[in-house]
């Protein structure tokens, strides 16, 4: 099937964007508690772009496996979701190194904004080659709910950066329970399948 | 079936060199937006290098997914075209950070025939071990056309890059508009399989 | 299946985790031997932590293949897992290019501590979705018991750390012997499913 | 299946070491003829240890088809390999960097005669259960046979690097050779599996 081969291809380049993000955290050269501390800011970037990467493949996981058929839109549209995603290391190393200062938070929010839009399109291609499948549509009927609320967070996160950045952070957490909250309905309508 | 196996360790080779060139934008230690604008020549050889990358996964993957056999040979020529692609990193970083000088646009350019030389060998050698098989032959005939029209253009983008680095640019852009033009004639005759 | 996607994902998370751990052995710019006997601490780092990550893979995929269900609970547990592992490879540099001193030896044994601690619950939220399953149960017996003993010595470690890193160390060596001693059990019950 | 998770895992292994060795090809930072140049000894010893891991890829896919069992054993002796392999790009970035100086080469050869008897192991835990396997053991004469003569040539190349880098590179290229030449036996034997 060539949705096994789609499945694995971006099961790799997640697995590899969020494993490499580790490498943005440089190891200190003194074995001191200082040293160690000053990288604070980057491990609370690694933290939430972990998760935040985890919450994607979880929910590509969900959404790919409802589906029955692939197409080269669902192809291209899968490619440019993963474009974005692989963007994240480096946002958030910025964002770390510079210890949260508003603009990088700023494109930090930004970026995941562009993310979330790439998935929201990818949701739409799919769902052209995938008129008749029924879990298709309550997957994407939470997902889309639960999406667009995140694209609305991410948006309001752009002018909150440069208030607070710590009110981006807020926003930015809120988009993170808001998925990590289980979603019955979906894993019920998984099982059915 | 070892079929699968070669689609497994090309998808992680190609899902690895795609993810890992983001490692050559160097995250800036400073938090302006003079240092975000430096990278744009990095930013757009990543876009583009990510694009052809993207491009030869789902050819591969047309490819691979017509056929039945592979032997000995299909998996050397295969092996072979990951080698020219794993160089593409290394030649997008130096273009990128070099401001797209024209030595390193026309180093890119060779790197990109290579590429589609390897390519082309792949496709003669899977030829050779799948004489009847009608599903391939299809695929073979618009890759082939496509394969060869872009050989071309990126023998033209080599001296072009003396002239002037943006033509090479044209170029390629013209390929990869090339290769996102839908051939419907392929997904139609891979549907029969 | 899910469950053949999580174990996709998690095996290269781990292999990758596994393998960008070398990057943090510099290669030396002079071809001496004093340039390569400098790196032993690195090295052994390495070594340890290759042998680690190895035993968590294998634990993973005898716990992975005895059961049969995946829900939401076990990819969050698996990804909790997987964000521990994904700092073996700083911890490694940390210690190894500070000569195993003290703080960064403890540091390594917390880390492992809190890895120890994300297998667990890895473990009992997979029991909560495997009641009737006698073969997990057999992996559960037996991982159980080992990794209590393991978390015992690694909390060990962390003070002992402070007196002398040699027997943090030793301590070390004692899980890793503790695992690689084959289980005919758990694998005269998985042969049984 | 055990055998898959095994191949997968060790795919991913060697997909990531022959494509994080492009790492160690740093981009230079001139867009000058003589800063490419300068990178030749780099990228001979990144061609020659591509080739050797694609080698060995494709002699484990070949070990790992012919088998049906997998047990904690081979497990083990797998990850060994896989851990000797792991160093290939440390051991060829050294070479490189160092223009082939006699103690790199010596260093090298040393590496690929650990990995070579890493393969050897494998394949005698292999043996001890598949017994009565007689495609298996047509894969193990002809390996056995070939990889008898390469650890002797290997074994050859330490001395020989210290007369001359040059003899030991010979005596590389030699083995290479020996492996791509087909063994249409062991094809033909896989085919009547």
């Amino acid at each position: 099937m060539t949705k096994t081969r789609v499945e694995a291809f971006s099961d790799g380049v997640i697995a590899i964007i969020i494993t490499i993000m580790v490498l943005e955290m440089k190891v200190p050269h003194e074995a001191s508690w200082e040293a160690l501390e000053k990288l604070w800011p980057v491990f609370v970037s690694y933290i939430f772009s972990f998760l935040m990467l985890g919450i994607y493949w979880g929910n590509h996981h969900h959404l790919v496996h409802s589906i029955k058929e692939v197409n080269g839109g669902v192809m291209w549209a899968n490619l440019h979701l993963l474009f974005w995603l692989s963007l994240i290391p480096f946002a958030t190393g910025w964002m770390g190194e510079n210890h949260f200062e508003a603009k990088t938070v700023a494109v930090y929010a930004i970026l995941l904004n562009l993310c979330g839009v790439a998935y929201y399109i990818l949701l739409k291609v799919i769902q052209n080659c995938n008129r008749n499948n029924e879990v298709f549509h309550h997957v994407l009927e939470k997902q889309s709910k639960k999406g667009m609320l995140s694209l609305l967070l991410y948006t309001l996160a752009i002018p909150a950066a440069f208030l607070h950045p710590a009110i981006a952070g807020g926003l930015f957490i809120i988009v993170g329970i808001l998925w990590l909250i289980p979603d019955r309905n979906i894993e019920n309508a998984a099982k059915d399948l």
